[in-house]
């Protein structure tokens, strides 16, 4: 499906980095659901750029819908949104033209599309592209609050600083706290930790990466599929397609290789009528469908492949050795402003999940 | 799409544990490509239950190949797998009917199914699906081979024994021990130590998991596309459906998160013509594109959740609590038989990405 | 999507007319959906031969559910029919072998296959495989009647001979007549006229076709999807898969091409609170969405293309031309037989759309 | 899949008669392919109203392409195309707020959507929504075009008067009149008269429908699926998507229904090496799979639904009863508009089967 996902409901994503905008489509949006732009602005500001641990690249990202919203609700049909790009400066990527950004997409690009691509700032490629999908996921986490499932997501580890970790008991207060927050952490003195190393490896014309934790809250038990469309895989589907993503761990993860079985299992108990577990290494997922309990993974973030530092490279039309010096505008981490957008593919497939077991009438019964 | 998966080429599961048959409908497998029944049943015999460390659930596993093969060789049709089920003894779930085994699929499937599902030895979120899978999966292996496409999966760590690592160098020789091996360790030795420590798990009433790596070579650059179909979303979405997969990263994967850009990119050269990088922390994927170097990425298996030990949990349908001892026939340790199930996912998901880039005729463009 | 149909719901189809078994996977079928296999076998024997006016290869279709049924219900899991290929008579086919049989599709699957195929008796393009559609559409037809939406076709015309037609004030009466009715006509003595007319294309060595009228009763408004997913385009999606369609309307059909839009359009009314035409010229359709109405559609079944005559022709590996003369056991009509198979596609169909719009659980709410 | 329709190639579409734009969204669109906007604004030329027998409703109609295109070449990436709507004017639908135009889409929509929708103009369900599917289809009619496949569409029947009939051995010429005609048809008398019969249909406040006959050359044999994707599920589920089409039938169509297997079927016959059939009752497509021949088809178009005379009809939020008069901008017929349109559901879906055919390279294998 290349440039669409979903299956109830579905996200088509179009543009490029300098190309006249960027945007999206959603289709299979429920009739009568709210689509609130203080919201989406709010969210989409998370996203930019902004201060000095951010690129130099800034622009308004106001969103315009095209379509199928009227009076702040949803009508039902295609929701187009469309992002102008209003600070575009190809000249900044002349220097470097042909030469293959180490870690990046140009060389790949160029293999794919054999050079009839748009290789300025990243093209389709761009991270760029994450802003209609936050301004698409605002919708989603909206609708999801609207029936008390709640998404949140902060960074758990940042060149190894770490965050005060989630803590089930006081998970609504933490995920406020994030709601609020312009940096994405709960411990806000680690935060300016954090703030402090992304500035040194700016300084130091590097960058760094890190790790992300999200959780969802208030998803019913029995959302999801048996094998191929287990939420994990779903989840794991929408989060990789963020550019960065390179790894993906549910409830423990990759700490279960070193754990036993009578330690790892999740014991089932009642509490208030609910079936509960005690623990939670699962990630409130088992056999591929929701428990009921928090959904929890865990997200690496490499650093940032743009670095000022001279590299090696190639030229990817001539395939001559070369070396790039990378300019133009970029962050020395991109970590803070991912972190909504995993909240948006994470609260996207949430979503997709429920009108699947739901219907389209899920969100809504009542008629206007 | 539930229990299809896949875009050019799809699979389509059906079964449960304790019925009469499971299988698997290969859809858009190119006319002409190889069926070997004896790697097939080689390959059904890697991930079979064997001597004392697995579960004493024997069967011999044998496919049926009911359509869309003729005289070893794919129609272009539908092709149809049958593995009758032998060894059911649905008694041995007699005695924990209706109690939902913890980290198990019981108490899920009756939140989904609500209570019309076949519970017995874990129905259709048994592992015993992944038999078809590997099934299918040997035709993707061979299709791949034939195109001198590659697929190997070892066991990096299991509670905490190492096997040796991938090593570029040697990669070749590497793989094809690992093709050879009963226990897919390359270091025999440490292979000793991992079965030992199984059959310590069990004779505890426990179980452990592991660390599966795996990688893919010869696949050329420019194959997988931009955002939602990269080709980690996709080899995640497949993985990701095996039962016990908890987490998966590629190239360096959560190490990033404590590495700079500048350790952390991967340089470009020419050898020989070919673009290469002089490292792989991209683990061969940049921008959700393969770039010529080899797929690699690790799969977290949890430890089998079916333990003798009594364990707290409740009954699903009357929400009383109640303590489960799970006799039946059960694995100490899965991820050994998992290592082929990994191989069929990301062979399958390959010849998908090359079928999707070349049509249905990249296999053989000749005619019979 | 190729061998698989369907949004919500799917059906996954393989086999060939000489092979060992040919067969369905259903997914998506709602937990605790009857299936009851009298109404199965009952409706495959409407869709088998019988009779002079039929080919004499008989088979029992006698289908087996390999999974997801328990008791009478589905589990919500896949349900895979498997019926077994009987009689199967590859000489029949040797002296005909590699003659393209006109308007067969022979020489097509030579085109698309490059010789791989099984030709024999049509391999995969064989009528038999509207055997398991059937067995599949018996279970959707037992879910729309447990809602109230009844299917029904009858031959409004074979060869000129005209049926009595559809008639909203009797449509129940007449639906009942054609569910018990081993020849699908409304009027027994225009049936037994029909008959007469297959029996002396017959003994002409020819063969007829006709057109069939179906109609569905008790859709409710709103389902369906404007443009690309309406009514009518999934429904003739369905519907044309059959072999031998080559046409299809939809209400008034091509005979809106000579009326004015004054008397093609159907006036709204009101009548016991509920919005009704009082014509149906838009076929129960309008804008893409059910209105409420009777979906009405007439579907047209070519002649038999295997007829005994001594016909002009190719052999498709060397090009050489060549006079066939088709013995095997052939149809001198297949409308009749056709009836059944175009209210499985049609049940499945409309059972697809109201999952969609009212998600897994539209059909029961209740646990088990 | 809603608004989303393709399988290697997919169109998205999006927007409502009276919002800020329309669009489409291409993607798979092969790297390379040229994007003409002189052709594009050519066809939506054809599309667009004009004269006395069109509606008054007049729109420049020029498409913006957002992203995907550079230097008049698809770049591989999402094309979005957007033709932004100028001359809105709502208060013409104010006088029949709410009440159900007798055969359009309010009465449906409102039962889908239940108040949400954006009704004025018929929201998503108006006939504007062609224009971003004619954008479109022009890039597939141009792709086709230098691969040598043609499509062409002319008004067969219009309210009884008929055009000159497709003739095989004029083929090539009679699409080049077509490509030129301002009124799609080979006689320019008939065209007159048909002319007179819209403009006469007008004057009486009414409105008239007639037949389209649609023709593919050049499209190689082995292209398409058995059974589910037959080319006649796909173009019917394409052409079904146009508002208005109520029939479709290939080749010979319901003719059918009166001719013997004898008449009906088309012997082969080699020329210049090539398979051919005699005749073409069966459209060009046997067993579902393209055979070489022309694709043949015939779609019929309904008369226009907003006619000037007073209807009965309901409001649709009261349930009262009403008589509607239309007023604001409406064509007396729509079926000369429709031809282009019908050709570029028709170009997609060929582009679609050949790109699933051949691949994503398909079109060019040539770097730039």
């Amino acid at each position: 499906m290349k440039n669409t996902i979903g299956t109830s409901i579905t996200m088509t994503l179009f543009g490029e980095s300098h190309g006249p905008a960027i945007g999206v489509v959603i289709d299979g949006l429920p009739a009568g659901a709210p689509v609130n732009l203080e919201h989406m602005q709010a969210r989409l500001d998370k996203r930019r750029a902004s201060g000095t641990i951010s690129t130099a690249r800034h622009e308004a990202d106001v969103p315009q819908i095209l379509s199928g919203v009227k009076d702040g609700h949803a009508e039902g049909t295609p929701v187009a949104i469309l992002i102008p790009n209003e600070n575009v400066r190809r000249q900044d990527y002349d220097r470097t033209k042909d030469l293959a950004r180490p870690s990046h997409a140009d060389y790949t690009a160029q293999a794919k599309y054999r050079g009839w691509q748009d290789a300025s700032g990243g093209g389709h490629f761009s991270g760029r592209l994450t802003a209609p999908l936050t301004a698409a996921g605002s919708i989603f986490l909206d609708l999801l609050e609207a029936k008390n499932i709640h998404v949140a997501t902060h960074i758990a580890d940042l060149a190894g600083i770490l965050d005060d970790p989630f803590d089930e008991a006081h998970l609504k207060k933490q995920m406020n706290v994030l709601k609020k927050a312009d940096f994405p952490v709960l411990n806000a003195k680690q935060g300016d930790a954090m703030k402090a190393a992304i500035e040194e490896a700016c300084m130091q014309q590097d960058s760094v990466g890190g790790i992300l934790e999200s959780v969802v809250t208030g998803l019913e038990a029995g959302v999801g599929e048996p094998e191929f469309d287990s939420v994990e895989s779903l989840l794991a589907h929408a989060v990789f397609s963020i550019p960065a993503v390179k790894g993906m761990e549910f409830g423990s993860g990759f700490a279960l290789a070193h754990e036993k079985g009578s330690q790892a299992n999740d014991a089932f108990y009642v509490k208030n009528g609910q079936v509960r577990t005690r623990t939670n290494h699962s990630g409130g997922i088992n056999g591929g469908i929701a428990n009921g309990m928090p959904i929890v993974f865990r997200t690496v973030i490499k650093p940032t492949a743009s670095i000022a530092q001279p590299q090696e490279t190639v030229n990817y039309r001539t395939n001559r050795k070369a070396v790039i010096r990378i300019s133009g505008r970029h962050d020395p981490a991109i970590i803070h402003r991912a972190a909504i957008v995993v909240d948006a593919m994470t609260a996207f497939t949430v979503a997709d999940l429920l009108q699947q077991r739901h219907g389209e009438t899920w969100f809504t019964e009542a008629c206007r």
